[in-house]
């Protein structure tokens, strides 16, 4: 699927295109902007693009397959950049990633993906919104871009923050730990992770789009990418909190798991301590030696529950001095 | 909430304006020096002083959200500095962290920030009263907020590390170990893991602040500013040590309530065998056989006892000789 | 095993050549670039191959030698590449690393290993059938070399990661937990930390070969190299994921462990209270005292069952009660 | 209490002045050198000095607070640095840590410290006695100061080590393990930790006062303060290497606590066992039905004894087998 | 003791001299290059040499305390090298380990050492023998030293490894597991940290010979320090490996501790609860009620075992089921 939004900067007016050969009128006219975005596209019509646009052939075959890691590459005409969206998917609280690949040019950019994005229908209001800024050429199209993914990375974020704060509340609270505890703790540390993954690589990204000695974009738009550098840097340093935080709480939870198997294990001593020596008691009385004076007293049978009772407060006032119970 | 300070150098005197109109006046004399102080402004109130100081929208965008981390950003015109206030509440004992963001001009600083804040105060006192250095331009009062921030910083520190050593020494006297020692623990581990999330940053925003080719400020005020962030480099120093220090705790509060389960194992395998033991005694003679010569013993009942105590004693011997006892 | 490639890049036709002598022929014509594959070579052969090409001694001996680690060196004629293979034994899962060897000279590459690698059938084919891309020069070869090297370790690392995710839910699953867990976690960590003492070394070695500030090669081979780069830098990223999230593995087992012996002793401790009362009864109305009134009631005995039902179900009530059962 | 040494370079006698006014005189020969040293001074006394010798109040106000962290500025006249001595208290085995700040002019050092600092005495003497290295400057003293204190540090890790290698043997040995061990154990650490934050800014600071690119010193007295750097950053090395080795005593010591555990209730497994077993055959006889034929044996009892010692036998055998025991 | 070997590198002849003297008249020809080595030397010993040589009296009193660590120093006229020589004590299996340090001059190289190094003699074999290297400067001597050197640690590292991979394997294997265990893992993994300690700072010693902008040796000398370089590096790669090798083989250990401490509880709840229901049942029929009617079956004893075995297996199948068994 192909569609692109032509420009032309001193008329202010938007065009949508949807054949290549359009675009190749178009592009005849320099002082044109246009935004090429390709949907699932075959390999073929990867290559027409390619030919179209003179992209070298790497790219291309970047472009078409998933799992790279984001990244920016500067070729002779163009540069090459790769990004992410992330979605949580509602039900399996998994994370949904996808690759959103960019050629940017002097007068165009092309985004290839394989899915629908939500993001570039945003994207694309914004960009067709702000007709002012389209003087500052191409570089505002980029930073509407990557501004609107990573601004969707926050929700998702704030979620896996909410469920971590959650996560540790509920280990102080429930006295029937189970395994399920730590399963989510480590679906959990591992979705940290995939962001981090993603967010690293990306700051890179940034980095080297807004820092460089001879910039790529107008010094206008540059301060509109360090904002996007920002987002990005307090994204990584929160997942990186977490991350560290939910190594602590797995340490923790061995710490409680451990201290409540030592109450379980005092109760169980005590009370097999008290209840042998009561049984010990009984079984002594159950023997059948002939001469037991006790057995004739006529209230040694109360007598002897009586001393049961006393020796089992006693033992438990002992125990209670040593703070075992 | 809008208040701010003027200055005239030459003559000494400051004035308090709470108006944007009067600002606008004073505005016009380039050799005053003056700071305005906004509180929980609407964004109406932020894009009129924008405009009035010629801000960037980003700046202002910023400025008018929380949640944004310590830095500190170069626009054409002005220095735009976040900066964060910490607080202990008392019953709580959780930390208030309340973001201040700041615009340096060349003769102003503009100060945003949500709630009031009881360090402006102190500065405002600072900068009044040090009229010698009014000369050294603007930097001397970012200087007074910035050092007025830092410090508090300090008690609080003091306070988490307080709780720390206190939390260490309790580890090792109560025996009856219990689930808050791991939640104190933890929650004091993310009190300075927060902390040190604003101090690294700021300790950077500092270095940008001081150490650039290109100065900010009088060479006479970089040295102040060196202070701070010295100030900052050692309070960064004491909260890694701690955070270190808590998760040394973490693992050996592990280690003793493992010691401690294995003192009352050691208690329960002693007490059940010289238990058991006694009671297989009493089961024998408790049996029912119809030849069993020791029953008719006229002692029979008194040996058995002694037979029991003995083996009893004798065991108690045997585990206090392994140091199970 | 000698076997040699030879191209005149300007008819673009390969020859094979099998001796040295022949070898000797070629390089008289300076335009010719052929590629000298040497397998399993006596020391003997590798010193002639040496002074033929007037590579150093100590280059030539680091290539007679396994156990080096991947590295890239400059000497004054040649640029000496060590390169791993990795393949994964079917059975036995292990990892087998082999060496291979490359002299790089201004128009010959030479390969050195002890044994077949099949990846080098791979590149002849490569590169014999992109004709086109021969005036590049020498670096297109080491290229596809690299390239292929590294693409043959994605289906590794894959596999691995496999192994990985699929012992993480195991782990969460069978009850019954035993050490071959443990021993297959221990193995594939092992394996990890192996690719990466690889990948890491090969990213420094692909860094050297494209950043340098004299490229040693045509800049349109150097593209092609920071593709080799890129994929070797994502193998890597992926491999110390995995490498983090096994020790976290290994943590989260030991919590799952632990949190499995907490069920056990509850198991324990409750049957062996409700157990050991009922015993307690049983052995109370065992005793041979004259008077025990009970004794002489009716249903005394069935009253007596009831009790023991009775404070069996009260008992456990109150472990329920307690989420101890 | 003040106390200062003039040193004339070229008459080579030293004389010892009490108070400032004596300073003063002294100061007004520019090739005099001399060193003043102030202990515990009031403010007052801290800003007269300041004025004499034109000190920065900032530099003034650090001095005249404890609990700084080692560091050297640079000032336009002078280079004031901190650095700190450690005692180990005797009783206590405390680390006492004090500090020591230096003013370094160009021909006086100024030392300020709270309490009596052994070290300096010790200086006083090297520095009187060497007199040939006198025309190299005030360097030579600033040397002499800093490597006696750097000195001291190292009988102090020995002794922490030493402790450290005693904990370690102890672990082994003793089977009766108690939570002093823990104690010991994190008291050390926290103490290596403790010389840790000395010891690395102080590195810092030699190595700023011995690798600039304009030197403080004359090039044969940076030698000898490069010989400092050495010392300290061996320390540094000693006490990184046992932190890291008391986490691992701390692991260590888990496993072998774990692994205590295990022996326990391995025996408490199979006594249980034994005795469980033994006890339900003597319950066995011990009921009261009618028809027992066993108990109408003239041997039941021993033939019942022997079952018991048979059972007990063969049961331990076959935990013997299953290496319980 | 002192040895000296003299080499007139344009006759390619050498000589051994035994008294300073005769050095002093070798000295004088500036085309003699000579190496002396002093085994264990007084400090007069020293001093002599250092009055001779002018070598600078820090790098004497460094060379005359063992302790120090691996390190080069440039002086004006020389430099100061310090490395080490590591054994591996037979019997004990501990690192001997020695300091040799080296003063390299334009013409000469002093070696000084406490014990006999039996790496010199094959160093001086080695020189001696490689007339052709001689031209090329004292660096050849030097890197002879350090490359035979470098060389005995790989043996000892395969030991060492060796060692560890053996521990592993016999983690998975024997089932009574004791602190030994522990202990060797907790000794060897001191051992690669020593050799770490060691391999890391000589790596620095060998980056700083080889990578210097104005380098000390003839260009093709340097090659070989290259090569030293390197095996240095792999070293401290392989120490690093299996240092967090044995971390992890440790963190593995407390988990199978764990499991195992997990499989004994099993068994004991599994045994307790069948044997205790048992004996209940027995006591149950122990008791002395007048009526119970089953007491006066007559098959009543031999239903009640049928009963006690039937729920024995009925329990044990339930535990079955439970994956207990």
């Amino acid at each position: 699927m192909l569609k692109a939004i032509h420009c032309n900067p001193h008329e202010h007016n938007f065009q949508r295109v949807t054949s290549l050969e359009q675009v190749r009128e178009i592009k005849k006219d320099p002082s044109a902007i246009f935004w090429l975005d390709v949907e699932n596209p075959s390999e073929q019509d990867l290559m027409k693009i390619g030919e179209e646009f003179q992209l070298h052939p790497l790219a291309i075959e970047d472009a078409s397959h998933e799992h790279q890691r984001p990244k920016v590459e500067e070729y002779e005409q163009f540069y090459f950049v790769v990004f992410y969206t992330v979605n949580r998917h509602q039900e399996t609280q998994r994370l949904d990633i996808h690759e959103v690949d960019m050629f940017l040019g002097q007068n165009y950019l092309i985004t290839v993906h394989e899915k629908p994005v939500s993001e570039l229908n945003e994207v694309e209001q914004r960009w067709t919104r702000n007709v002012k800024h389209l003087e500052w050429g191409i570089g505002v199209l980029l930073y509407s871009l990557l501004d609107t993914i990573v601004d969707t990375y926050f929700p998702i974020v704030d979620g896996l923050v909410d469920q971590a704060e959650d996560l540790e509340d509920r280990m102080f609270m429930g006295s029937k730990r189970n395994n399920i505890f730590t399963q989510e703790l480590l679906d959990l540390k591992k979705q940290f992770l995939a962001l981090r993954r993603i967010a690293t690589p990306e700051r890179d990204v940034l980095n080297v789009l807004t820092n460089r000695d001879n910039p790529l974009f107008d010094e206008r738009v540059l301060i509109y990418f360090r904002d996007v550098y920002d987002h990005i840097t307090r994204l990584a340093d929160t997942v990186d909190l977490y991350r560290d935080q939910l190594s602590t709480v797995m340490d923790a939870n061995l710490s409680i798991v451990s201290n409540d198997l030592n109450k379980v294990m005092r109760t169980l001593t005590v009370a097999s301590i008290i209840l042998m020596v009561d049984s010990l008691i009984a079984g002594i009385y159950g023997m059948n030696f002939e001469n037991i004076p006790e057995l004739h007293l006529y209230y040694g049978y109360f007598g002897c529950l009586i001393l049961m009772a006393v020796i089992s407060i006693l033992l438990a006032l002992a125990f209670k001095h040593l703070k075992w119970l």
